[in-house]
């Protein structure tokens, strides 16, 4: 009664095998200040909060299988203020980014069909490939440059006959790159050549420090119908534990099959979806203190590192995470290190090791990703700690 | 830029191609009294309710893949109550039973591998086997015989190299069979000889309405590590637009991979997850008024239809559905007359056509899905009209 084979590679999340380590430290006492994940610590819109409280029908009942149509009519209303021009047909509700990731997998390929994504990627990318069976196939980007784009000729030697989409994330988790326009036109064309979708995971649209907006995918020109936009509100309204995203496109023959998918599973959550439309329905303007919070916080951790000697590390431009090359022989062993044998005034900074965000291996071995979801004074307290961490773990 | 063969092939919900002459219905000033649809007007429980309106953090945070370990507790406490012996180490909370059977046949199976299911079965099984891959191979159950187990060669006729795993539904959608001890008793054999999986899609365990409890996969003997059982919330509690779904196994390989899965999607619901602890704390007599409630409208619509001449239909056991084979040449017909050309007094019956239900083509043709989801004087008026309908139809 063996467990399928994809059940048993698939990638366990490569920040869980440090788990242990840190329950063991916060049992001995030690403060942990965690820069291993993407947790903000924002506070939900009070407007969520209040749409979720005032839920008023007597029975929980299943919603329409793509989203309540309030839903989705705020949804294009959002991207219409960026002049974005989608419609409510063009959105399906989803069970957070995750799913929506997931089902455009399942529409782009069949098993054994490959995606092409720049890494170091987010590694959950992995899960929803081997749950339906794709083959995830990268282009490396590389800390000398800041984690930009390989040039175009990079994902064409990566296309095969089996190739059948290509997935950019941007902002980018983990590195903190956004794509240019001219990037992104030159994919459009790629993907026009070789008859290939193309899928951008936007959920860090609205986290953006440096120029002016990214471009979104559903701006490309001529590729309308090849374009999958993967979009959520556990960033963008600090409302993680919701599980609420989209899945946008204006392929209305795609749509139809997702909404075969989303039949299978019934709907998304009802109570949380009214939430989301409080939270769409805010003005733009809520976005504003936030990301100027999350500027301060980069730059913090930014500024913090990058001068030290033996450190790789671009100024990021969005998200809330950047991949930092350390002067350390094994992120793996400096990330538990930290946990079991460092501490400083009885506190400690947690890492996610970078090599899991890399699907080639041996990538990444002495990069780290760090997480800025705390506030300044605690992300001064952690450049601290981590810089003499680094000193100690190499004298150790 | 084709779409994926799955994707195009899946099969959409046999429900939906009926929903335009509804709405047209509806639109005419018809009112549908639907049998269609599993959606329980029963009101959710005050305790569920009142959990989620008291949610006071200020982020809404990601919680474990797993699900709240409360939760968890909580639910291994309920088959607790059964003499069912579960520890929360045997819980993975998912994003309603959908997710469960999801992830338990990415578990079980690599694309191309087999499912057997006895037919008519829950539609979304073709979802989810389409999504990952799986192909689903069918054993036929009859009218003729209250849609009861076929016998156990004809489990083991339909078993090839392929087959990892066996799926049932007890107390069953979309047939009310509550399936015997004798009946699982062989099949575990049957799975330890052939070195298979048994799925059991649980549900509706509080659905009983005929003789003693029925029994589950997790209480038989030597089979412990093949059980995987789907568990949900969504009718238990009348809470269909949570999303709070369990997947159950003793097998803790097993489990450690359904992990890796839930890593990848993050979480399921925080907020609901709170709702569903209330839920699950409720005393077991909760059960009892709603049970009642069921078995009066079971015994409402089975009294009313079961005598018409040319009407088959056994008394179904559990759940809150029932498959009726009717004087009708074709089903799908009936059900889009039903919608567009009768009425009665200004009302008509919206029914689920049953081929939909069976993966073997032809099969299921005359037969209807009805579920009695209406209170008891809605029904009788159901039973009226349709019986009408019936009559008028074969005249038309």
């Amino acid at each position: 009664m063996p467990l399928s084979e994809r059940a048993v590679t698939v990638q366990a999340s490569p920040i869980r095998r440090l788990a242990p380590f840190m329950l063991q430290a916060r049992e001995r006492g030690v403060k942990i200040h965690h820069l291993n994940i993407g947790q903000p610590d924002i506070e939900t819109p009070k407007a969520y909060m209040d749409a979720i409280r005032g839920f008023a029908e007597k029975v929980l009942a299943y919603g329409p299988s793509d989203g309540l149509p309030e839903l989705k009519k705020a949804i294009s209303g959002y991207f219409g203020r960026y002049d974005i021009a989608i419609t409510p047909a063009d959105v399906q509700i989803t069970l957070g980014g995750s799913e929506a990731i997931q089902c455009a997998f399942c529409i782009v390929g069949d098993p054994g069909d490959e995606v092409i994504i720049p890494e170091p990627f987010y590694t959950n990318y992995n899960g929803f490939a081997a749950m339906v069976g794709l083959k995830v196939v990268p282009v490396t980007t590389r800390a000398e440059n800041g984690f930009a784009m390989p040039p175009i000729e990079a994902f064409e030697k990566a296309i095969t006959p089996r190739t059948r989409a290509i997935l950019v994330c941007s902002p980018n988790n983990p590195t903190g790159v956004i794509f240019t326009p001219e990037e992104l036109d030159e994919l459009a064309l790629l993907a026009k050549k070789h008859d290939l979708f193309l899928i951008g995971d936007e959920v860090y649209r609205e986290f953006v420090y440096e120029g002016s907006r990214p471009k979104s995918l559903l701006e490309l020109k001529g590729v309308e119908d090849r374009v999958i936009v993967v979009d959520s509100i556990s960033k963008r309204f600090s409302a993680c534990g919701a599980r609420v995203g989209a899945l946008i496109s204006r392929n209305q023959e795609l749509m139809a099959c997702a909404l075969k998918f989303a039949q299978a599973r019934l709907c998304p959550p009802t109570i949380e979806q009214l939430g989301a439309i409080a939270a769409y329905k805010m003005s733009p303007d809520y976005f504003e203190p936030v990301r100027e919070e999350y500027r301060r916080r980069r730059d913090t951790l930014y500024e913090g590192l990058c001068h030290h000697p033996g450190v790789l590390l671009k100024k990021p431009m969005g998200a809330f995470y950047m991949i930092a090359r350390l002067p350390i022989d094994d992120a793996n062993d400096f990330a538990q290190w930290m946990l079991t044998d460092f501490q400083l005034d009885g506190e400690t900074v947690m890492v996610a090791p970078a090599d899991g965000f890399y699907a080639t291996p041996g990538l990444g071995k002495n990069e780290v990703r760090l997480a800025y979801v705390l506030e300044v004074p605690k992300l001064h307290r952690c450049v601290d700690i981590l810089l003499k961490g680094i000193k100690a773990f190499n004298k150790a």
